[in-house]
């Protein structure tokens, strides 16, 4: 069970990260957060002590959710059907959401990219065990000789996550399935042998 | 010759962008713009009757050199070569500012996709028209079998900006060339036959 003030705590964590992704976090007030929340500036304060503080608790909240979604996702009965068991995933939950939103980490990233922060150390680490997680299951494909060895597991690892990533971005400007549709299929023809 | 009024317009413009690129177009304040271009509050507006109207124009006037870019990038012999060269142009153009700023449509994209916004529609411009200047000469090189044909031009040429975009925005969080060293060379073995 929870307790009412680990409630309100999800409750805001939840309502934040909704707007902090459609807006920007840059351009989210205090005054966003407590009209989206009905809170009063003392209970948002005792829950998150900044602005930054609640960003920092959201994306690693984002970040233990997209670990658990990946491997969730990288299931099946041989490497191969887990790498394509997890770009399906990819798309279908963007289509679900229309394209609104996209990557959270990304788009974090591309705004706050340039500034010293914990929240670049978080995005960073959240790309590096995703491309570790695709990067083995890459190589157990190689050895099954079901994807192609020209190129070392952790290129294609990282090559994969850049095209799903600008692929995620476009899809989300233009709200429609194509330019992730493109990176997905590249993708798909890129691995196999 | 330019006047005293277009070099001021000019020297906004330029200082903008640095600004925006770095900072987020969000969280830059006209304060900022002010202590940055040593302007007084009259003379900014003059030039630009809002923060918008100046963003506006920074990304029109980026999209007019990222545009004259391309074509001197897109250079070389054959086809293919054009595509090499397009390709280490934009690593050299990336390393030469140590992975700062990164892309300003991709990180204008990310910041602003889900608002209704005359930036969104310049920006799917820009890529729409770097797309199909690449499918061009994917296609020209199709055909001259440099490059693979398994897959339709105008698929490969929107899984190359995704890659590149994807890898510019991990590089410039990493402040390191890996991403978009492993995006760039995933994209050369998929092209090749």
């Amino acid at each position: 069970m929870i307790s009412k003030g680990e409630a309100t705590r999800d409750r805001i964590l939840e309502t934040a990260a909704e707007i902090f992704n459609r807006k920007g976090f840059g351009a989210t007030s205090i005054n966003d957060l407590l009209g989206a929340t009905g809170l009063k500036k003392g209970s948002l304060y005792f829950h998150f002590s900044s602005k930054e503080a609640l960003g920092f608790a959201i994306l690693e909240k984002a970040r233990v959710d997209f670990l658990a979604f990946i491997d969730a996702a990288l299931t099946g009965a041989t490497p191969e059907k887990q790498l394509d068991n997890f770009f399906s995933k990819v798309m279908k939950t963007h289509k679900r959401t229309g394209f609104v939103g996209g990557c959270i980490f990304g788009n974090t990233a591309l705004e706050m990219g340039d500034k010293e922060s914990s929240f670049a150390a978080v995005i960073e680490k959240v790309f590096e065990e995703w491309i570790e997680r695709l990067r083995t299951v890459i190589a157990a494909a190689q050895n099954l000789g079901e994807v192609r060895s020209s190129l070392p597991a952790d290129v294609l690892a990282g090559h994969v996550v850049a095209a799903i990533e600008g692929g995620i971005m476009m899809a989300r400007l233009k709200k429609n399935e194509k330019p992730l549709s493109d990176a997905l299929t590249g993708i798909h023809d890129l691995l196999r042998l």
